[in-house]
């Protein structure tokens, strides 16, 4: 029999339906990435062609070669000029498209993989995706800045120069205030941040915990809906990625560093998406909320049970991915 | 500038980007579906194959050639055998998997593709639905029942013979949830229910209605996350499909066969999900909610920025995705 599990953070509950038992081998590529070049005179992001993205708004280091360089998204979502204005007209609701979307290129080069990065290229990553995130908050039509990378067809992007995304909006979806306010709820009826409970209780059972340092813990969330998804979550007690330390920035390079060569090793260079989850820019003094990092392997295809439910299908056990995971030896350099 | 649409029925934002604009010919599939026979002897859906699958729970008609049959899932989610029990252990809540998953074969036919289907077919498989979703309500563990069509990879399926799937759920998840106290609350505002209100919105203004009959208004939402994405509604207030007469199940077999003609015409074939929205089984006597199939053609990835805010980034305008269908004529026969 299968097993509905919900989860303390966010309420939303999952099945786990290990019946047909997948492991670890049966979701590797079948078929391996293309070749890439180092360097491809078309990519925009590539080293030398700097002249072919908007000018850039953020770069280490500031002179010389470049090793990380943000840029605002050509085809951004989001205008960064113009006035947040919302509008109710009878029963239409709208809001101007106002906000920010800024690419993160990780490395000059063309052709590495998240598995090859090395520890201190991501640390430059993460004090960049830092700056970047608190530039964002400090623009007053902002409501919410998300951070987030997609790799591969299957995660939703198409281009191949290892980068990542920033967004901020105008306003707060709903996905993300519903949240918050379960948090909110949690924290008002017990007194505690309910992310700082689930941290102890993964700490303190082991039984889920990947990996972890000083700083932070990866562990497969007990209630979770992809397969091998796993949470990078802070030790501390922190409630916005913005104040978060340097030397937690350089944990977390390190957890990422770990995280995408154990994927790598035990799912052969999956495609994935990783989230920055985080609070509304005004909520972020709060003691309730907590960020993190949802790491996702995109093995699994959303259908219409979960289209319809918002309930996802899991057909692995995160106990079980903890330990396969876990097993991977990644030696931190 | 993206103009930012908040859905008055669930409160949700999407993000309608259409920047680079998208006409429908970008979104036509560039390789053609593969060849099928009308007949595969592997496959446990066809005619002559019905040993193959778990003992059927429904088919028409009674006797004889089927032309639409029902069985279990052999893949099931939900276990039909078992008590619905909650857990709740310390910070670890859980629910055993009981419930419904049943499949059902819309055709005694390998081949037939959505386009293709007769009038008469989708008619017997809309009385089949029913009949299957009032018996599933019947259960005393079940609180929610969904119906919902996965065509084509893209949409989570690799099963080609044509067919459709109900679940049933012990539990609410919170998705659904959230959307039932929305309607509430509008109930509790204005005292009518939203959907009505959507409905009269949409059938004064004629921009974004795709198509219509007696029974059913199939329009673009405002505010939507899927490139031509419709919704088809019944006109009368009704808030669970196991109250729709016969007559109103002839004139939705009459508005599928419709939009599914539309689509193939416009978009080639296109891989799409629908879902039957509903309000639990404890509230299908109230009056906030109103049931509705949500139709989404699956031309778009969900990435990074959808999974961290729940917000959908549409590169199409729901006005011209509905100018485009209402221009395809689809003669109903």
């Amino acid at each position: 029999m299968s097993e509905l599990r919900q989860n303390l953070v966010t309420k939303e509950w999952y099945v786990i339906a290990t019946g047909r038992a997948r492991r670890p081998d049966d979701f590797v590529r079948r078929k391996p990435r293309p070749h890439l070049p180092r360097r491809s005179s078309r990519c925009p992001f590539c080293a030398g062609n700097e002249s072919l993205t908007p000018p850039e708004v953020g770069r280490v280091p500031a002179d010389g070669r470049w090793q990380v360089r943000v840029v605002p998204n050509k085809f951004s979502a989001f205008s960064a000029e113009g006035r947040a204005e919302r509008h109710v007209d009878g029963l239409y609701r709208w809001a101007n498209g106002v906000g920010v979307h800024e690419v993160i290129v990780e490395t000059p080069r063309h052709d590495l993989i998240p598995a090859q990065m090395s520890l201190e290229q991501l640390r430059l990553i993460m004090r960049m995706c830092q700056e970047r995130f608190a530039s964002a908050l400090e623009d007053p039509r902002v409501s919410l800045v998300i951070l987030f990378k997609n790799y591969g067809e299957a995660a939703g992007t198409s281009l191949l120069h290892p980068h990542s995304q920033l967004m901020a909006t105008p306003l707060v979806p709903t996905h993300i205030s519903y949240r918050v306010e379960e948090a909110r709820r949690y924290y008002d009826e017990v007194g505690r941040c309910v992310f700082c409970d689930t941290l102890s209780i993964e700490a303190g059972e082991k039984e889920r915990v990947v990996w972890e340092n000083d700083g932070f813990l990866v562990f497969s969330p007990y209630a979770c809906g992809a397969p091998y998804e796993v949470w990078i979550m802070p030790k501390r007690h922190t409630s916005c990625f913005s104040m978060t330390t340097q030397a937690e920035l350089d944990s977390l390079a390190e957890a990422l560093f770990v995280v995408h060569r154990k994927m790598h090793a035990l799912l052969g260079d999956p495609d994935f998406n990783y989230v920055l989850r985080v609070t509304p820019k005004d909520e972020r003094y709060g003691h309730a909320f907590h960020w993190y990092i949802k790491y996702m392997p995109r093995l699994a295809k959303q259908a219409g049970f979960e289209l319809g439910t918002g309930m996802y299908v899991n057909t692995t056990l995160p106990e079980d991915n903890a330990k396969y995971l876990r097993e991977v030896k990644v030696p931190v350099s």
